[in-house]
């Protein structure tokens, strides 16, 4: 690849002219996974509306940074009026709580974390975590995103100090292993501040039963945190929105709507219940950027409550595809993903070598392993890593395969690890049923041929 | 505001036709503010080439996560060749160091404090802070950016652990303080780790003395972190870049190319000058969606170094401008706006009522007060916040001035204070001569009619 990009790509001294430059635009297109294609199945953040992409085009060419209502009038008031209604669909009522739209989630689980220990220790802001004398401890589960731990590390509580609470077959987090260990901890002199819940996750799309969470938070004083980034569409459906029953007694929400909701990237909210708590956590009083006497109310203002100086403007793209939508467009499109993942699941279960990971999928992520009909008949031992295709020796079961080409689950420090397997999302409105076929058929005729391969070399 | 847009922009349960949709794109059109405009000076970070914006538009055509070479096998080459570049400019060895681009020079800052931590004492990530029994601090002065304490109160290092160094009158950091505070610092039995030096002030546009600060620095084994949002395109230009003499002796740079270069927000770069420590400062290991048993080289994701995890590719539209202009293009630009901040520094001189804060502008960045001449001869006293225009009594200097539509100064924490003023920064490269006559006009103009409203009232 380097070497077709080399001279194309290169930056030069003198100024390029338009028809090298259109040149390099198709090898970018050429070389690019294209990742909005119906068919393009492994990734929740990748397809995407055009409605969205023109409100992302509208962005970029008035080019507004979202600080002040001053320079970004009308889209302050857009980001203020969206975080109402997402704030509203948690369950929230609309004139409480806050909110901001982060580069990503894995930054609104930050700003999470940063605002709850907060809550809990304000005068960590001004004299640092080092007058400290107990460890702050937060608890997740494997099904976490890396920036649950990784936050942790950065805001100076340590990786260990992330407990890894026990999860279910369906990946879901265990209510009383996570009492048992927020007793243990506390029973250690440490100080649990803060449980992250996962609704949708990125391995199994399991969904954390949040009411039971919540009543153990309550019980210990803790901040529920309930990273929805995948999952938070369903909120959108009346048929699907008992998968985050509960959502309403978080303390904060991460909701990613460049994921089920189709937005181009980026577009992530971060949700706080408690409104004040994001501004008191975050500002720094820069006068110089934010003066407080203005001929209109500063509370329109949302740069002393960012992590950010500049802020790109994520709203609006989401703005004009909800409300080219409406409601009911929005709820019809989560519904037809479920429909097309339940299709999938169909399609798999009578396609012969396919094994599920879980018996029934209850969210549009759908596990499997499969293996190809002739390799079920091979009994020679092939070794690991020998082509695309690793057999995983010493596991007696026929099923387990790993696939490169997928992204895939795989141990994460505690016991419910899986071999790896094939993990299809379904996130795109024109993915049909014919689609599905296709791909189907494509991964049996690819894992033949690979088998092929390897039966000859032998 | 809020009345205008209720009607117009609110999201309903139906689907809202395309006129309608179109009717609130006008709306957001017409009450926007015209960023882009060349005669729109006074933030640094609007203005934007068409080719930038042309960039932006296949971003999101395409829509690529950036996180593993696989999904976006084009554009994660292409930001490690800009990165390369950018790291040359700097005065690094190509081969040598790393980078990523954030969402943001807040988070590019972030980025450089939690790497120097991590050098300081890597056993912080996984222990937490909690066991470290000395302050952390950081040097900086009342001319950086808000990141950078906010950043310090983030990772728990705490705002009273971020020490403002004196500056001298144009803003720039007090070498001799700075070892003062150091050597008192260390006697106070802290750690101090970290100095933020400024290139290119919010405030003044001031450019701190880099060899002399990094002298400092390795004299007392700090990491020297070169906040250069603003001043990185100083070193495009052969005539400017000895405002950033010594900045490759620097440990991280951040560099917004949203600023002087013109990209479409956002467009922020961290280089770091030691290879290794950004990813063993941010991996988590996350192998799910890190794989390491791919069929390419791995070095070429970027996921495991990143702090987000979804990540937008900031990048394309950098390349293609700088691709399209080449060295010289972006030299000439770079040039340009010096020129013509000269000529409305010049042209302000001659402006009767006007006083420049600095007697030389030494960066597009020009502060100034205006006192209209009408009010020069006014004898009465004008109470505070009457109208536009505030009368900082008790103050014996006659051209001390505030106007809330533009950013100013204000003070921060020590003693340079200065009271408010007007700041203009030339950014844009189609902004002319006669746009400056203009823009200086209308000031007057308006400053007028604010006195004379001001006098019909007494």
């Amino acid at each position: 690849m380097t070497q077709i990009l080399d001279p194309v790509f290169e930056i030069t001294d003198e100024p390029e002219s338009l028809e090298e430059l259109l040149k390099s635009v198709k090898l970018l297109l050429k070389y690019s996974t294209k990742v909005g294609h119906r068919r393009k199945l492994n990734n929740p953040s990748t397809s995407f509306d055009v409605i969205s992409l023109a409100g992302e085009m509208m962005t970029s060419t008035t080019n507004t940074n979202m600080f002040t209502y001053e320079i970004a009038p009308v889209y302050t008031l857009i980001e203020g009026l969206v975080l109402d209604q997402m704030r509203t669909m948690v369950g929230w009522p609309p004139s409480q709580g806050d909110g901001i739209f982060a580069p990503g989630a894995s930054m609104a689980n930050m700003y999470a974390i940063c605002v709850a220990r907060h809550k809990f220790i304000p005068s960590f802001k001004n004299l640092g975590m080092v007058e400290q004398r107990k460890d702050l401890i937060v608890f997740t589960t494997s099904q976490c995103n890396p920036s649950t731990p990784r936050s942790a590390a950065i805001i100076g509580v340590g990786l260990k100090n992330v407990i890894f609470v026990d999860c279910n077959e369906r990946g879901q987090m265990s209510v009383t292993d996570l009492e048992r260990k927020i007793v243990s901890s506390l029973a250690a002199g440490s100080l649990p501040f803060f449980v992250s819940a996962t609704s949708g996750s990125a391995m199994l799309g399991s969904f954390d039963s949040l009411t039971e969470i919540a009543d153990v938070c309550d019980k210990y004083n803790l901040w529920l945190h309930v990273d929805a980034s995948h999952g938070g569409g369903v909120m959108f459906s009346a048929n699907h929105i008992h998968l985050v029953r509960g959502i309403r007694r978080a303390h904060s929400v991460t909701w990613n709507c460049h994921m089920m909701m189709n937005c181009t990237l980026q577009c992530s909210a971060i949700l706080i219940r408690e409104k004040g708590l994001l501004e008191a956590c975050n500002s720094t009083c820069a006068t110089y950027l934010f003066q407080q006497d203005k001929h209109y109310d500063v509370a329109y203002d949302t740069g002393d409550k960012a992590i950010q100086c500049g802020r790109h403007n994520d709203v609006y793209k989401l703005w004009l595809l909800w409300r080219s939508k409406g409601h009911t467009g929005m709820s019809d499109h989560v519904v037809r993903l479920f429909k097309m993942a339940a299709v999938f699941q169909e399609k798999l279960k009578s396609t012969p070598g396919v094994c599920m990971v879980l018996p029934e999928m209850e969210f549009v992520t759908i596990c499997f392993w499969y293996v190809p009909e002739k390799m079920l008949k091979m009994t020679l031992k092939i070794p690991l890593n020998m082509l695309k295709f690793d057999w995983l020796e010493g596991n007696n079961n026929n099923n387990n395969y790993k696939n490169i080409n997928n992204n895939d689950d795989n141990d994460n420090n505690n016991n419910d690890w899986l071999p790896t397997f094939y993990k299809v999302v379904i996130n795109n409105s024109a993915t049909t049923s014919r689609d599905i076929d296709y791909v189907i058929n494509q991964m049996k005729r690819l894992a033949d041929e690979e088998v092929n391969t390897l039966m000859m070399m032998k």
